[in-house]
């Protein structure tokens, strides 16, 4: 299936929703107040700003307007093509205007696929990241976008992306949302347990706070993307195999992930600029994203955690994903297996 | 309309919606873990199980059964009649049996509107409060119950409740969502400001936390209700005047509200027992509902807020309803007007 057939991308993309979604100023707000995410674009014009002098940018669902503020004024670009889709873009031009930057930027509502540059451009801009680094595969709008806008030699910020996995005890939540039914002032509620275990594990939380001391194991990356060569095929299945040495005894409740991406430039020698939004780093609206299991695993520092994780994109609704994770804990000592985990969640449909 | 019509009920009433959200256990979760709440009326048997020793008792909307595993164990009652229309009640059967109350608590799977019990009771215990104390009208299936079920002499709780009202300021809301456009980045985003208050504040914030130095008055109360013997037609329109004197300066953001129940056996000369959301209490899963204003107004010691606040419950979407706070600052020596305020809020359609 191709854009061109314009009504089936949106029913199965549930364009109305989501570009209704990006219309209100919640969401704007929400991202704009994250500062990490947002000054690290600010800071890769700052960085790189001798590269982005006088050159042609494309903002892809630029929203507000910010990144390509950064980009005209911090980045010193020559011209900013500002692209948006949802309602917001009518504020867009506005705001642009007022703060003096109508020469420099230019706002261009519509979508990425449906609209035609006069030019091509040195650098494209964008922030596209969703839960689990793809939710809402915004990813193959900017990979679209590249395709078609960017010079052979240009450049796409963020430049790469990681996504991360670890196994985490989150006994706070276990406890809140499970155990709880145990006691229940008294009562044993405790026959409400499984069918607790299913409404609130059955998706992942995408909004949870992971500490350090609930992680496991060090973290491994599942995902490497370059947002150069990155190809929408390669993002319909992806399997990646783990292997954790656990480093502490605990409950292993499930599993934790976080992304992160890092902005560099091709001509330049200074160190990338990086935006994690991993447990070490200052929160951003992201946080992180925790997988429950439906059993909590005994583990202990003589364990191997082993298995494999797979993102399917949903071939259907194609915002969505499947994320499957599988595996078995292991003695190290002899690979002896203790206990098999297999489960699947969906994200979100 | 009648409830004979009860096509018309689950339209107008949103019945499918409205008793899905109580199928699932999420809504339970919260209830349950709100302590200040369930044990409010836990408190209520303890003080008044001389009264309700070999009683037979009317729960109406018992979710898990929890109010009715009081009923039976610390109020000793004889029988309790458990009524739950939403898909909790699957539950709620096994949750009895397994506690060993399967002998005292019947449970009634069924709207309160449809169901005949075979005997009339002598007291009915009900968890019915929402935001503003009626969202959601389930006060009227509580007074239909008592209309149809409870004996002449036969007692209600909560016994009564309040509303209450109180000017306040809200920096913190008014500087997230408002002020802050001001300045993004170092960009004007002030044209967005507009937008922001219709968006943000064009309903009541349901869940603000109210601290006591953000009151700019003592709270009024807007409404009693003596649950003997409110009628149904008394919900329609309420109207309170109020007149607040000012007891420290500041900005005005607008008003919130919270409420409390009163739990009191006609029998008994023990003091009610009282379960408030207010300010000054344990934080409950209500929390206090700000009403913010379009403009901040200032206010000073001398000054006194007088006006009028009006219920109007929605004709169409008998759920809900529509919140009128309308008045002027004064100047308390003179009564000379300062600022005038008129707003209207959907809660929430
Ligand atoms: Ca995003
Ligand atoms: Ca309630």
């Amino acid at each position: 299936v191709s854009f061109s057939d314009s009504s089936f991308k949106q029913i199965s993309w549930q364009d109305c929703d989501y570009f209704e979604n990006y219309g209100t100023l919640k969401l704007h707000l929400e991202m704009l107040s994250d500062k990490p995410r947002t000054e690290a674009y600010k800071k890769a014009f700052e960085v790189y700003c001798r590269h982005t002098k006088d050159k042609v940018v494309l903002d892809i669902g630029c929203g507000t307007g910010i990144l390509s503020m950064f980009a005209a004024t911090v980045g010193q670009a020559a011209k900013v093509y500002a692209v948006e889709a949802s309602d917001i873009a009518h504020y867009t031009k506005s705001l642009v205007d007022k703060n003096g930057l109508g020469e420099q930027i230019t706002v261009i509502e519509g979508e990425m696929e449906n609209i035609v540059l006069p030019e091509k451009v040195d650098l494209i801009i964008s922030e596209w990241m969703g839960t689990m680094l793809l939710f809402e595969f915004m990813i193959e709008t900017v990979i679209l976008g590249r395709d078609k806008c960017l010079k052979e030699d240009g450049v796409i910020w963020p430049s790469e992306a990681q996504l991360y996995l670890a196994p985490c005890s989150a006994q706070s939540v276990y406890q809140a949302k499970v155990k709880a039914w145990d006691n229940v002032y008294g009562y044993d509620f405790s026959s409400l347990r499984e069918e607790a275990v299913k409404e609130f594990f059955y998706k992942p939380i995408y909004n949870h706070n992971l500490s350090d001391e609930d992680c496991l194991a060090e973290e491994t990356c599942i995902l490497q993307l370059n947002m150069k060569h990155v190809q929408i095929q390669d993002l319909e299945k992806i399997d990646k195999d783990f292997s954790f040495l656990v480093k502490k005894s605990g409950p292993l409740h499930g599993f934790c992930s976080w992304f992160s991406v890092g902005f560099s430039h091709p001509d330049s020698d200074s160190p990338m600029v990086v935006l994690s939004t991993g447990p070490k780093h200052s929160q951003t609206h992201w946080h992180q994203h925790l997988f429950m299991l439906d059993e909590p695993l005994s583990v202990a520092p003589d364990n191997e955690v082993t298995g494999r994780i797979t993102l399917i994109r949903n071939t259907e609704w194609r915002r969505h994903l499947t994320v499957i994770i599988q595996g078995q804990v292991l003695k190290s000592v002899n690979k002896e297996r203790i206990q098999s985990f297999h489960k699947v969640f969906p994200l979100w449909m």
